[in-house]
């Protein structure tokens, strides 16, 4: 597998990269981000995924968030991926902002025509933190996981199954209970088809159910003032499954936010500090 | 002088705005950004003008450069313009990236069609500042002006022409003799004419040579990777002429840095002390 550089730029005294490759698990082209900080000039650093939520590319989060800021100070590699296979094709692939392009869901469809390459799930568990660990100076065993709304599903359910690789998760306006809400049901159904049990694997809430655990405590922000809010991301589900469960959470409603890059960007560095004392940086 | 609100978004604690007015300097309809910090809630506060650079509107640095955190910390009123009037729909307008729409170089334009709405100059120094001072809680004697690039240029020449109104400048990247220089040479030409002496009046290196000045130190950071660094920019022409002319200026190169918006945001949080420093916040 070789990563081809699109860009480096200097960015709060790290290197801000954006590069392509060709992936075996979506079957194309994929492009991602990679901030290193200064400290991985001289020294292996902890890495933390961040997926990110519907229409988005790797870009939205890169050039707007200011992650770089805090992931410099914290001496925090941070990979951003895309949030799907692209140009594959399919029938229907660009016809809705919540399914297909830029909809992956971060899971292994199964129904035709998607199940060739709407394989995200796979893409990010083990293709691209195998891309990572080979090009980068990553310390592997200090390695963690957050994303926004559908990459907050991503990074709850990537981590809860995945908790001896992703120590750390979190998440900004996560969708936590997808089997219950109209993008979920929508995603699942196309890429999963409509047996409901299908869906319990790709399901946050249903995973804490089912007895699967993060070894940390999960930070949770949620703004009250997010469109979204009370038909499709209901914070209170989850909340209420680590409750009954024993899954340590942390879940905050701050007040005014709404669902856009300036909540995220206000509760970044929150987000940074919180990976970097899990991974005891 | 109506403004019309299109979005509030809460960030950093305060609140994102961007809003529309019709202008008479421009005679069309300009869009602009207007943060507010929290402390506006209760009181007053010192404003900062931010000019962006050529291809931008406001959006590019109220979405990527993340100066809200600083601005909300500091207690400070930030205003995005656009760089042009929109949609005159003059022969050419729409040809270049760095002549016409997008790229209205804050001056008065004399030649004709550009003449009639191509007047960022009277815009920004008496439009933009009523309209600002009319519908937001802004100390007027406590004002600022910073920008990048071609907004860095204008910056530089209407703060050192305005310095009663404009009492704190800075500049990243900044155009700062665009009579000696491929882009300043084009945009003049088409919009003043061909006699340079008419140039002098919106050169920020002539100004200095002609008596104009800041009653603060300038601040201007420019990063060595940047592209357009010595054929466009050339800080060391106006290090010179401050320097011949005993205006206080603190040119910073700073290592590896390009013409970017991640280089303005790595640096953002000085320019905001900065302005509150000279404002005596």
């Amino acid at each position: 597998m070789s990563l081809i550089v699109k860009s480096k730029q200097k960015s709060f005294g790290g290197t801000q990269g954006v590069y392509t490759h060709q992936s075996a698990s979506t079957q194309c082209e994929m492009e991602l981000s990679v901030y290193l900080p200064e400290k991985a000039d001289t020294e292996k650093c902890p890495v933390i995924y961040y997926l990110s939520g519907l229409t988005c590319t790797q870009e939205n989060v890169t050039v707007k968030s200011g992650f770089q800021k805090y992931a410099n100070e914290a001496g925090l590699i941070v990979v951003c991926p895309d949030t799907s296979p692209r140009g594959t094709d399919y029938p229907g692939e660009n016809d809705s902002y919540d399914f297909g392009s830029g909809a992956g869901f971060y899971l292994n469809a199964t129904q035709a025509p998607w199940s060739t390459s709407y394989r995200m799930y796979d893409y990010v568990v083990n293709e691209l933190t195998d891309l990572i660990n080979n090009n980068f100076p990553v310390i592997q065993e200090k390695c963690g996981i957050f994303g926004h709304s559908m990459g907050g599903h991503g990074a709850l359910t990537i981590g809860l199954k995945n908790p001896e690789k992703f120590k750390s998760i979190s998440a900004f306006s996560p969708i936590v209970a997808p089997s219950q809400c109209p993008w979920g049901e929508k995603a699942f159904s196309g890429y999963l088809g409509k047996d409901k049990e299908a869906w319990k694997n790709y399901d946050a809430t249903q995973l804490i159910q089912n007895g699967h655990r993060s070894a940390n405590n999960i930070l949770i922000d949620q703004g009250t003032a997010d469109d979204f809010l009370t038909e499709q991301l209901k914070p209170e589900l989850f909340q209420q499954a680590c409750e009954q469960h024993g899954q340590p959470l942390t879940l905050r409603m701050q007040p005014g936010y709404d669902h856009s890059y300036y909540f995220i960007a206000s509760f970044m560095k929150d987000h940074i500090s919180f990976h970097q004392k899990n991974l005891h940086q």
